[in-house]
Parts: structure tokens; sequence; C-alpha cells
């Protein structure tokens, strides 16, 4: 029986290591790239290898740059003192786009999950610690991880990490999202959304 | 306001190139793609220039091959006679599976479709024509495009053109699939199903 060629089931091969993708979508994906002008592909493989070589993570925050101390740390017009904790450089951008928040960041590059083998050592906590025992510049640090059970179980790692230090720790509040229907919202949520009532 | 290192946006970029990945998908691949061990990329960026660089189409049946004639047109244990036509090398695979057919392929590359603007000489009509010309062994052409509008009429010009030489030229069957259920097949493939009723 008649099977692929060799560079064609290779690439299939390397599509299906992406997450989210089968073999159906890798073979699709492997064929357009075959009817792609070889312009195209050979700038997807550089921009592959470049993804991987022309990027490191800055020495203060830990985000993802090309240089080191990354355009956020270097940038005098934001707040020193106020420190925002998150788990990805995608949340970075997250917390960027509320257009809320002029402070630095920190980024861990994930969150304590014994279920999955990362403990703190894995992610950058100990950096975190080390910044702020250097720096007595830093008054606050927002924990913003994720609002499940890994990001909570960081946020009180580093909560109780941090004590010794003169510096006040706040978590991001949870409640009902923007837009969301009460009678939709699950249990827990709402718990916390009445826990965290304010006067209005 | 913050945005992604150059790298990781002309990643992703290169991402949404490929059919149905759009922002979200290709930023979560992006970042896939960095948290890979530098050998996975490597790998991934030369799996991507090979499949460029290392495939051609066979002289003989179009079908794609990393040497021509292909494995299939090299086989002497294959039927010479019979000729298969098909759009794509996927339909070649699929032609495979069935362990049905023993004849010989000729890979279209496509299938004429005035209105994305695919005319005759853009798919290999013209090789198949001059094939069918100067080999006299060839008794039978099977046209196996799909069966949707661009299949059927790549299938009628083809059998028309094919008119002045000394060969059969048949249709694959249309019908109910295997499996199926009357009562939800539309009323098309129904009557084609009625209209190539065969005595049993």
């Amino acid at each position: 029986m008649w099977g692929y060629p060799e560079p064609i089931g290779r690439l299939v091969e390397q599509f299906m290591k992406l997450p989210s993708i089968g073999p159906k979508t890798a073979t699709r994906l492997a064929f357009h790239v075959l009817s792609m002008s070889s312009e195209d592909v050979e700038g997807f493989a550089k921009a592959l290898h470049d993804v991987k070589h022309n990027l490191t993570e800055c020495a203060i925050c830990c985000n993802i740059t090309e240089k080191t101390p990354c355009s956020i740390c270097a940038d005098a017009s934001r707040d020193d003192k106020v420190l925002c904790v998150v788990q990805d450089p995608k949340d970075v951008m997250a917390m960027e786009r509320t257009h809320e928040f002029n402070g630095k960041y920190h980024v861990l590059h994930g969150a304590i999950s014994p279920m999955e083998g990362v403990g703190p050592n894995d992610v950058r906590i100990r950096e975190l610690v080390q910044r702020i025992g250097t720096n007595e510049e830093i008054s606050e640090i927002i924990i913003a991880t994720n609002p499940n059970v890994e990001g909570e179980a960081t946020a009180m790692y580093i909560s109780r990490l941090l004590k010794p230090f003169p510096v006040r720790v706040t978590r991001i509040a949870h409640g009902l999202p923007v837009g969301g229907d009460l009678e939709y919202a699950d249990e827990v949520t709402l718990a916390k959304a009445l826990e965290g009532r304010r006067q209005i």
C-alpha cells in the first residue's frame, strides 16, 4: 500500500506534537504547507527557530523578552513600588490590555501543581523572593495567578513566603464576571462574590 | 502597552496563515513552541523545509514523491491498463486503503472551479491527455474526482476531452454511503442511488 512520502509523514508527526492537533488536522496542515510558496515556508521555519533562539527571560521580571531587562522593567514611567505576579507572559498581555495597571510584573512561568509534578522550585518563586529581598522600594505584591486550584495554592504559598518582608500582599478579587448572569454562576464563584461584597 | 516580543508575534502570524487557525489558537501554538526543546523545534523547522525541498511531482502520474517515477508508477506488479484519476495525493491514499484498486493513478492537484479561478490548465489535465496519447496500453480511465460541483465539472470536462482516444472512461458510482440511513439521505444522493440501481 502506498503511504505518504517520508517528508510529509514527518511534518504530520511534527504538527501532531502541538496541542489539540490530531492526525487529520496535522495531515491537512502538512498538505497546506506543501502548497505554500517556498518563501512562506522558509519564513515559517525561521520564525520557529527565532522563537527558540532570539528570546530569553528578563533578568528582573522573568518575562520573555528579546533583550534584558525587558521594555517594562526598563520603563522609568512605571511604578516600581507595585509588583503584579502572574503565571504566564500571556497574563502580562491580559493585564496590560486593561490599561489599569502601571506597576511592574513578575512572571512565574507556571503554578505549583503537585498533580503535574510542578513544585515551588519549578516556577520563578525563588527569583521573586530574591527580587523583593533586594529591592526595598517594593511595597505591594498583587498576586494575579489563575483563580483555580493551582493558582490559589501558588498564591497561598507565595503569601506565606513573603510574611517576613515589609510588603503588602494582595490577591485579585474573585466574583461574578462583568456581563455575566447570576443565575448561571457556579456556587463557588457566587459564594466568593458574596464574601467579597463591598459597601456602595 | 506591552506587546509580545517580535519573534513570538512573527510565529503567531505564521501559524495564522494555516487553514482554520485563528489568532487565539496561533498564540497558544506559538507559546507551546516556546516551551518545546530546541531539538524538537529544529526538527519541526527542518520538516517544514524538507516538505518543500525534498518532494517533487512524479513525471508520470503527478503524485507527490521523493523520487520520480514514484513507487506506484515503478511498481511492475500493478495493472498498467487502468488509470484512476483523482484530485489529491490524499485521494490516492484513500483509494489505496480500500485494497480494491491495483491499477495506476493520475493526480490532478485540484478540480476545475471557475468560482475560484481554477481553469483546466491549472490542474494536471494536459499531462493526463498526453499520458493517454503516448501510452496505448491504457484501456480504462476511472474518474474519481470528488462528488461535488467542481469534481463533476472536472469529470465531464475530462470525459469530453478523451472522446478521441480508444479508452473507456468511467465515473465512480454515486449512491448511499454504506452504513448510512435512507431516511437521512439528501434527495440528490437518493436520486443518484435510484438512478444507479443494479439487478441483484
